[in-house]
């Protein structure tokens, strides 16, 4: 099984794939879609759809996971990164791909153990569940990639849970 | 010249559609993208990316015209109606048009002469603007024909100042 692990953005969107022959975890590929401030808000939007298609098209995942949006300091920037994650989503959608949400707390908890674990430790984790010889970069990579993980770390049953609905 | 007008949002998304010939304006088509509760979100967002798709090609708009999101109680609402309003921008920026965006507070300014009129007087003067001989329904249609007739009716040297960035 190959699943897409999300973390949205609108300036960086990270991207993690991950492989699993049923006992053992292995990174196909990670990194970023990137927008830049000189574009204009659609632009970057459009950038993500081409990424998303591209990664879509490419790697050919059979599920995507995605972190759910946590904390923004003000409604500006969360219609902003809504948007972005709402055109991962559509692109997604548009495959037919089934489509799962964990919040950030509920991947510390599986990843580490620990529900306030900080990002080094998260990233440790990732780098050994997938046998790396380095931390993945940058940071909304290996988040994207612990979003992978958390997912086939879920027992089939239980995934349910995590549909978006 | 052919306005998009467009009121952002994930249950309703509102459009309408703007013809000038110079001095009069009409109202080529208007009405909403509507979504349901028992969809889940993607399918919503997939749903009005369906819908923008099929208006800008059936009605091939010169621009289109944004009203811009105000006032959410919370987060969680603006994250959500953020992702529509990012898809209906992704489908427009798609087609290459040029991409414009007013405040509430200016739409009511322009359209009435009083930027804190209230929505019945809006839509009696868009009604009065376009020749109907009713008020357009439903009400976020009627929005959606504001937001283009607002576009229309400024200078085109100023149109500059309200495109999306």
């Amino acid at each position: 099984m190959r699943v897409l692990g999300i973390d949205p953005g609108y300036a960086l969107l990270g991207y993690g794939i991950v492989d699993t022959d049923g006992s053992r975890l292995s990174a196909a590929d990670y990194g970023v879609i990137e927008t830049f401030p000189d574009m204009t808000f659609p632009e970057r939007l459009e950038r993500i759809s081409q990424g998303m298609v591209y990664i879509l098209d490419h790697f050919s995942p059979d599920a995507v996971v995605f972190e759910e949006l946590f904390f923004y300091h003000n409604i500006t920037t969360a219609i902003a990164v809504g948007a972005a994650r709402g055109v991962a989503l559509l692109e997604a959608q548009k495959k037919g791909l089934p489509l799962y949400e964990y919040t950030p707390k509920e991947i510390k908890q599986v990843i580490t153990g620990n529900g306030v674990a900080d990002k080094k430790a998260i990233q440790h984790m990732v780098m050994m569940y997938l046998g790396m010889r380095e931390v993945p970069k940058p940071d909304d990579a290996a988040d994207a990639l612990a979003c992978a993980i958390t997912f086939l770390s879920t027992m089939e049953p239980a995934r349910e849970e995590f549909r978006i609905k």
